[in-house]
């Protein structure tokens, strides 16, 4: 354009909550080669015959517009989860499902709790939607705050389990106390699961304000493909799809998802390799370098240098163009946050540490 | 599961306005073959190009997240249409960026102002976020209302330019009028440009307040990949992405779309001769049945029959595995709309016309 309209720094027909914002920073995508990539929780090990699934499909009707309510893909996880299709709900990501959550929950206003710290996105979703977030401390070792999650008065309520970005498990049966004892929705965010977690699946028969959220970005290897979906009561479910939009999920990420959910021993088998391997590494941060390492039953470990600031490891370990994550944020501010990628990416970054630490 | 939580009917969790929705009902997508579908204006002409693109780019890291800001495409899109950048929104179809300019501008209760009959969507829209939906009704043969429009005080205006389901276009200057008189964002959805309407583009050097949507669902034949963006003044921008989720648009999709970008003169000429086929087979209806036919500038016509109702006809049509799109809605009732297909599918059509109204 050659010309520009003169613009104000606040147009007036943005909601001033929204000016107000200050917007979630997800992790570093660099998108250039050559990073180990350690820092948004992905999964190396993506099934070469999704790829191949994916790849076929391509040439199937794309200027077609995708089955709105995902049938099939429904079906498939149905079957894997035990869980009757009006009970599932499929989206762009977990991502969509947690903003679908917030928007047909809570109106200005409303409370929204949820642990603190955790996934950081929940307090954005709730400023967001212009409502009254509630964080609530976790204890010294991140122990789940159950009374105080329930006194907190959510209309909804946040957990993750096993919760981001410490690593933490959480029983069922916390869960289930929580469910009784919450006065609204409890939404449990189960993204890390299959990496150790116990799941909420089974409170659903007895708690109609449960809603469990997964996704295929973490265990399943699919960041890049954007695949959620959520169990819960279909009066919930119902409501939620009333409020997104009409085609949330593309032709190939549907495809993705059935082909990923057919081979679901073989990627629960990958997922238990990265659990291994997390643990061998959490005991060589421990013993190598004397750093305090938080038990983990995710894809990553929050882990706290010894003798150096977290930041510092942060700029000295990118500078070797190796990416983790350190989060600005009290109590985790002198942690890293590490995903648990490949052997050869675990190798690199602990050569790169002997340097970094020496 | 064996057992089921007692299930009220309506959750005390879910919003009370949320439970009074009634959803937008997108048109029948058959997943199985053998449907001749003209029911949601899919283009049939997908470049190859396009699919060898998206299933060579499957094989690329799809367990890593996608660019959360869409730099390559958005950068596409600036040499494409000469507008810079930071004034450009990718999204997850352009559904979810007419759903994000209503929860940036309108609040509960805010005017949200639209021509009637349009999109249905916009009316759904603004229900979801609890705002107040005021339609705004066409002129005889569809003609913008302008000074309505503007009388009608949204805090966020929606015209489709052309207009669906009526197919008509509306000159620059009309919407520069309106540009000029609303009071809040005039959002100028141009689903349908590229098959013969003037485009807004060019307002945004002087008016702040103008929101222009594109998808590449219509001309660009990718209803499948769910790829829309917006073109707007910065600090809306800004405020768009605040609100969307962190990765809006997959890794096959953006790359779908640069690859269409390249390619676009083939694109445009596979418009025009969509076009042209419309304009023959408004020619054929109004000849041959004496159908009345709207003048389009998109790729589908609203088409009133002349001695059989249009339900009937649609009804008909379906029965031998036509789908067209009949919409049960004031003004619009006696009609059909009917995407423009191949030669082959509108000779289906004709085919079959002759057998129903026979």
């Amino acid at each position: 354009m050659t010309t520009r309209a003169p613009e104000r720094a606040t147009p007036p027909w943005i909601r001033p909550h929204v000016t107000a914002l200050h917007p979630y920073v997800p992790g570093e995508q660099p998108q250039e080669e050559g990073w180990v990539k350690l820092n948004t929780n992905e999964n190396p090990y993506l099934l070469p015959q999704v790829v191949q699934a994916v790849a076929e499909a391509a040439g199937d009707a794309l200027q077609c517009y995708p089955d709105p309510v995902c049938t099939a893909l429904r079906a498939g996880l149905s079957a894997r989860y035990g869980v009757p299709p009006e009970a599932i709900l499929c989206g762009n990501g977990s991502d969509e499902l947690l903003t679908l959550a917030v928007r047909v929950v809570a109106g200005e206003g409303d409370r929204i709790a949820y642990p603190d710290p955790s996934y950081s996105l929940y307090e954005t979703l709730a400023r967001i939607q212009n409502a009254f977030p509630v964080p609530v401390p976790l204890g010294p070792s991140w122990e789940l705050p159950v009374a105080d999650l329930a006194a907190a008065g959510g209309r909804l309520t946040l957990v993750a389990n096993p919760n981001a970005p410490t690593g933490t498990p959480y029983q069922l049966q916390e869960i289930e106390t929580l469910a009784g004892s919450v006065e609204g929705l409890l939404l449990v965010d189960e993204a890390y699961v299959d990496f150790g977690g116990q799941t909420a699946l089974p409170l659903l028969a007895r708690h109609e304000n449960v809603l469990v959220l997964r996704t295929m970005s973490k265990a399943f290897g699919l960041a890049g493909m954007r695949l959620g979906y959520a169990f819960g009561a279909p009066a919930t479910i119902t409501a939620l799809r009333k409020v997104q939009d009409s085609y949330p999920v593309d032709r190939l990420t549907q495809v993705a998802g059935m082909v990923a959910l057919e081979r679901f021993d073989e990627v629960m088998a990958n997922a238990q390799e990265i659990a291994r391997r997390r643990d061998r590494y959490a005991g060589i941060l421990r013993q190598r370098f004397g750093w305090k390492v938080w038990p983990s039953a995710t894809n990553f470990l929050l882990a706290e240098p010894a003798s150096r600031a977290a930041s510092e490891v942060f700029a000295a370990l990118k500078a070797r163009r190796i990416l983790v994550r350190h989060f600005a944020k009290a109590r985790v501010e002198r942690c890293l946050r590490i995903s648990v990628g490949t052997e050869a990416e675990m190798g690199a970054l602990v050569e790169a540490l002997e340097g970094v630490l020496a």
